[in-house]
């Protein structure tokens, strides 16, 4: 089992430094895990935000485990010197489609919530947002038009074969789950999500015991604040994916608790935290590393078979939480190192 | 002082009755309503969801009442023929260029809200949603890719002068109010979005005055559930507002509540509620009417001089709601009329 470690930019590194505790804790047999250098960090280093070393080392290995990308230093920078070209570079090269983003209530957490309680401690909902395609990879650029001025623009697309492929990996995780399946798009606007709903209705002709809904994404958005717990799996593109998985996120209390998994056609898988690299607190050692610590086990289980051991993690996280400690996000003063040796008590 | 009235679909005509009963009971000198057909009604009445006809009473008034369009039965229509053209061609016909989204707590109905007390109950916000261009107005289509796949397209753009009008509305907002202006985009993905921002630095020049941030849509649909209360104005393009102003709004309690204005250049404007035709309620007498109230109190402010009359409607509709009255959207049970007749009765 090899395992590349790519920390990344800001509190990347402090809770990357956590998991990597965590995974050697459990004394998995013939684990390996190979450092590699992403984002800012390896701008500095190499010149660029995505080495060649890097996308190398990615594709030998079985599964990444991604810290966070993104520093206040590159914004001056060219598009495709800028450290997030490291995470949608991955992305691309690796063919990793399919985002997976549970977001589900952890009871101990509930009053942390924006959401009324009542409706903060139901939520258990799962979204599948495509990562490959949509106007992250559309021809885009700056141009002068006729009138001389200047314009950006973007191009948004999907082709059916997109569609469907995460159609299905769509259905089966609802299958999986309660049985419901929503799609979200705009194809009273957008034709790109006329062909996107088109084919979820092809494809849920193989999944006639999953119950398929369509919602616009204002409208999503919306349910999303008013009744999340109503969701079961949402499929979506990759903008609005990106939108409504960081809104779902919040609705739980903090994103220093929610893990990802970016899967291929083969399982093979990034795991990383859905928060940000966090530049304002960077190298304070205050970042909940639970985040990082609870996507090492979503690897375990989605890309390395080892679902025992992300058991073991999960629960450990659990009892930390129950114990009370609590990082500043949560409105503690745990320290990330603290969160880490709790979870790593709970495990021995 | 000509008023456009176009009622639409769904519960449309329903809660347009409502505010064109409050609209006479102001005895305003001079005030001359004419009725026009859009969406269903009219793509049923004329083959088309926004008749010649319509643009030019559009064209003749001094503003727009315009209630809701939609309607399951056009789902299968060509997207030229759909409800939802009628709207998206008013804007566009008339250049209504600045969508005004204003989103404050209503304290009768904080206990309505998904988030709890203490954040439901500071929220004073401003979103300025561009409406005539981005993915919603570029090149879109259906194309053949070289491999033979189905594949749908939209062209997302905007240029300098685009973005420069609605800055300059949004920090003429901020300056009128609180002084602070949060521009939304997803400069880290898009040219688009870069351009935008750009601009949005330019502009600021002009208002030293006016503390201006930049924030990613993803991360602004977190903040708008953790801490509405700390915007003041927002500014984003046509795609993002119409996600983030929905949202927004749900955090106040109820969209039945909501109106919007949507300006051109001389302040001619469009005034609508932000909730859609609901079909699944239309007919029952059961809509909500005071979105719709309150947006042709808008209409009264912004684009008829009639500050007073604003107010008078504004003040009727706080009585109406101090009195407990609650249609079933605020989990009540009274009818649309029963709610227009408590703003009639606080009127006199
Ligand atoms: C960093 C950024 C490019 C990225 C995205 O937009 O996909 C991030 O927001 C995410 O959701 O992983
Ligand atoms: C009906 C639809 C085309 C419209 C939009 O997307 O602009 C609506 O959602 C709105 O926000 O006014």
């Amino acid at each position: 089992m090899k395992i590349a470690v790519f920390a990344g930019d800001g509190i990347g590194p402090e809770v990357t430094a956590e998991a990597v505790r965590v995974l050697h804790a459990l004394d998995l047999p013939g684990l390996e895990l190979i450092d590699g250098l992403v984002g800012a960090a390896a701008w500095r280093a190499t010149g660029h935000p995505l080495p060649s070393e890097t996308i190398a080392i990615a594709k030998a290995s079985d599964a990444i485990l991604f810290g966070a990308v993104g520093d206040f230093d590159c914004d001056h920078l060219e598009r495709h010197l800028r450290p997030e070209q490291a995470i949608l570079g991955l992305r691309r090269e690796l063919g990793l489609f399919a985002n997976l983003r549970p977001a589900k209530t952890i009871p101990a957490l509930v009053g942390h919530s924006a959401l009324r309680p009542e409706i903060a401690s139901s939520i258990d909902l799962l979204i599948v947002r495509e990562l490959n395609g949509d106007v992250y990879f559309g021809e885009k650029g700056m141009r002068t038009t006729p009138a001389g001025l200047r314009q950006g623009y973007d191009v948004m697309a999907y082709d059916e074969s997109e569609v469907r492929r995460i159609a299905h990996v769509a259905f089966r995780a609802a299958r999986a789950r309660g049985g419901r399946l929503c799609s979200v798009d705009k194809a009273n606007v957008l034709e790109t999500s006329q062909l996107w709903r088109d084919v979820m209705i092809e494809v849920s002709a193989d999944y006639p015991d999953i119950a398929l809904e369509h919602m616009y994404v204002d409208n999503a958005a919306m349910q999303l604040v008013k009744d999340p717990g109503k969701f079961d799996v949402v499929v979506t593109g990759n903008l609005f994916g990106d939108i409504l998985s960081d809104q779902a996120s919040m609705c739980v209390g903090s994103i220093g608790l929610l893990a990802s998994a970016s899967l291929d056609a083969n399982d093979k898988g990034l795991y990383e935290p859905i928060h940000g690299s966090a530049p304002d607190i960077a190298g304070k050692g205050i970042a909940n590393p639970l985040a990082t610590i609870l996507s090492a086990a979503m690897m375990l289980r989605y890309s390395l078979g080892q679902a025992a051991a992300a058991d073991r993690i999960e629960a450990a996280v659990d009892a930390a939480l129950a114990s009370g400690l609590r990082s500043g996000d949560l409105g503690g003063s745990a320290t990330t190192r603290q969160m880490g040796d709790a979870v790593l008590e709970a495990l021995a």
